[in-house]
């Protein structure tokens, strides 16, 4: 392991990381608060941390495999650290670990929350929390890629490893190009999406906080009643849509600004999304008319922003749907494993994985049918070796496992079982709120430290797609010496997807 | 599809079927009750039927694969439709469905029942429900291939679909012979149990009845209380001995008795059961121990019996583990899909498929780390092809998909969350009682009728291990001509285990 090289990034790292809290320091001037002090405090640390690290650790050592997994994941790491400093100078929180749990959860976008109160929070804080979210969406290692002049090979190893799914497509064949046009992208979606919410009504700030909470799936709002605050329809109109747009794998709108419209009709995910997006909304839909005190036009518009929020794996709520009926409860439960679209800023399992494991479902009795039959998966067309499938389906089963066991610890802390289900699951899949106490009505104030712990490192794994973090675990990691240079093939064999970017 | 034979075929088993209700006639008539007639009637219909299919279908016709998955899954439907005949004949229920659910209940060895009073019932009626379960408990088609002269390669086939999992242990070269051994070991632990409990004080009848759902894992008691009702510590603990016999491989006593008991250490999946049993045992000692009125050997012998219950798929119960701590129901939840050992009486994902996808996982991390190596699992020092380990991904991505569809259709009716996911998981898994309403205190009477409709298919879907009945949906399935007298390796390439037991 060249522990000199990944000490020079993860220094390169958090002078990124100081940099962009130059933003709520600028806030906090402006609106004369008190944590002014915060804030300078913590760009000091957080600089010279970064400067020590860049000046004691050469540039030395050659940059690998694992190599990429240590920055990946140290960097994550790192930047939830340092990202907690304002909380605790600030005061907001007397605890480290509350602070460090709402900043993985920022960066993460899960949104899951320790605050209590958001209206009491300085308008500087309430800012920092939602740019976590809206750094930590697009991914703080692709943003790092992006800004920092290049470094070769080095950027698609970090991409690799930070975005392991079905989402490495490289909508240019440089990788630092691909980072670029991706946070482009995302800008334009997000200054859209602000511009709206000003013409609805929105104070300027409140519409970019809520702007880069939706396009980074987060979730943080700054009202206590999140969305559900904005009573006109046209706001929670507005930001279910953008949390859909969100959800869409962003390399889709290149293609579609490069091939036109049509682009969209020809994705076999984009096509999946929808569809379960439409089905789950006019379930809960009928559900809560029939059920509940809602008129036809409430019942859709809760319904359609719940089920884009929770699917997203953003988190918003518009109401306390921890009320809803059973029925409701539970596909909404059920969405927070599906997630979003690979590509996207959203968790979860992710459509992407969804589609692969059902077309390699009829495949597998078609080869009962036909033991001796050569099958391929075709997927937008294209077809890709069983290879996928297989990573897909053990993802699958990790993502499951870890969901028992980690639903088994946070039980035995006393949650009770939809409690214990829910925050696993909502951490896991980067949703925020579960049910219960940890519903939309309430926070994470209560869960016990150790549980608070695990939730953190949940947010971290399922962010990271799993295997990034769990090879880590493997003491064979820390043993063997790997190849130089080495791709990250092993997560998962998606050239198919690479192919398919040149080719369009 | 040779529907001569297969109707043949099923006019052979429903003559078999009416033979073993000759059992609680002759109870009927010594007992002197009511429902001989139902049964005599029940026996007549039953009897005529498979005469008349024996009559009207020649033997002509090629028996291959596709015949024998729908020998396997007709046959377990006719004896379900022939079996609830004396539930109706007798009046205990007035409803087909409910006879039905019940009958099916019993030979998938599920045990969850409609009846709400079994006290008021006839002791003929109660002792059929639990030949049906000491019935199934084997296999009806195992039953049917020991009892009937040589078919040939036609057993085989017919004995790979419905027991398609890692069962497919042959102890003998012949599949009849192997039948029959499974049998005779069946018979002598089932006459053990009898002798214990008649020595700690059951009447015979009752001794009988409880030894038949113990064997078989299934779970209908004779009594409300189910085991419960016997407060003699020595009766439970007998039970709970048993269940945990039931839930070992049955193969393997076969060794045992041939290669000594060291064979025991040598079997992965019975040390994986035994410390799963021993884990979960302790974490519920400990957690009714301080959170219940227990006091430390109550609280011991509380927990083994229910993990020993739920984990072997049994169902009986000892307390109304509804009103534990969620932690202990959490994990007794987790029970219902783990099941017990391949090759056993209990449903469930089962143990052998648990040992490999654990295998599997730290395979795959490996292979990230070494993406050209070539990897093998080992299993019992024998390695096996990486087709397997798929097959059992895919079998536990089933597994979960169709328990996450089924809990949307039972919360759609009403069900509430716990209750949902619980009558799938214990219906699916053949355990029996679930949380809540269908809880050891309760029964799945309440089940709206479209549910029980479900819950009686997705019984029949667990027990036969879901790929022989899902086949079928598959419209290839009937529009193929296969060739003859293929083996069915599509349900998992399990010829490993088969090779494993020519060598020991």
């Amino acid at each position: 392991m060249s522990w000199q090289i990944i000490g020079n990034m993860l220094g390169r790292l958090l002078i990124v990381i100081a940099g962009t809290m130059l933003i709520p320091l600028v806030l906090a001037v402006y609106y004369q608060e008190q944590v002014i002090w915060a804030f300078t405090g913590s760009i000091f640390l957080t600089l010279a941390a970064g400067l020590i690290l860049l000046l004691v650790m050469g540039k030395g050592g050659s940059f690998g495999f694992k190599e990429s997994c240590a920055v990946v994941t140290l960097g994550w790491l790192c930047a939830a650290f340092f990202g907690s400093l304002p909380y605790i100078f600030s005061g907001v929180t007397s605890s480290f670990l509350d602070a460090f749990f709402e900043t993985m959860s920022g960066f993460t976008t899960t949104g899951a929350s320790i605050f209590t109160d958001l209206h009491n929070l300085p308008q500087s804080i309430l800012f920092w929390r939602s740019l976590t979210h809206w750094l930590g969406g697009m991914g703080i290692i692709v943003l790092f890629i992006a800004v920092l002049p290049s470094t070769g090979n080095t950027s698609f190893q970090l991409f690799k490893a930070e975005v392991p799914g079905p989402v490495a497509e490289r909508v240019k064949p440089r990788i630092q190009d691909t980072a670029r046009i991706l946070w482009l992208t995302y800008v334009a979606i997000t200054a859209a999406e602000i511009v709206l919410l000003v013409i609805f009504g929105l104070p300027l700030l409140e519409a970019v906080n809520h702007a880069f909470a939706t396009l980074a799936t987060g979730g943080f709002s700054t009202k206590n009643a999140s969305v559900g605050h904005y009573t006109n329809p046209a706001v929670q109109y507005t930001i279910a849509l953008f949390m859909i747009l969100a959800g869409v794998n962003f390399a889709l709108y290149y293609f579609v600004l490069k091939n036109g419209w049509k682009h969209f009709l020809k994705d076999s995910e984009f096509k999946l999304y929808l569809t379960i997006l439409a089905v789950f909304t006019l379930l809960i839909t009928s559900n809560l008319y029939t059920q509940q005190q809602y008129g036809l036009e409430a019942a859709f518009r809760y319904a359609l922003f719940q089920v884009a929020s929770i699917m997203t794996t953003t988190g918003f709520a518009t109401a306390d749907f921890d009320k809803w009926p059973d029925f409701s409860k539970y596909l909404l439960f059920v969405l927070m494993f599906i997630g979003g679209s690979a590509g996207s800023t959203a968790g979860g399992i992710k459509i992407a994985r969804i589609l692969i494991l059902f077309k390699n479902s009829i495949l597998a009795l078609k080869q009962i049918l036909h033991p001796k039959a050569v099958y391929s998966i075709r997927l937008n067309g294209q077809p890709f070796s069983s290879k996928i499938s297989n990573t897909v389906l053990q993802f699958f089963f990790f993502y499951i496992f870890i969901f028992v066991v980690a639903t088994i610890y946070m039980s035995s802390l006393g949650l009770n079982l939809v409690e214990a289900m829910s925050s696993v699951a909502a951490t896991l899949g980067n949703v925020g709120p579960g049910f219960g106490a940890i519903g939309p009505a309430g926070n994470y104030a209560g869960v016990a430290a150790p549980g608070k712990v695990v939730l953190t490192f949940l947010m971290l794994l399922g962010r990271l797609e799993l295997f990034t973090v769990l090879v880590l675990f493997l003491p064979e990691f820390w043993e063997l010496k790997l190849t130089k240079n080495r791709r990250c093939a092993g997560f998962g064999d998606y050239s198919w997807l690479e192919q398919k970017t040149y080719k369009t």
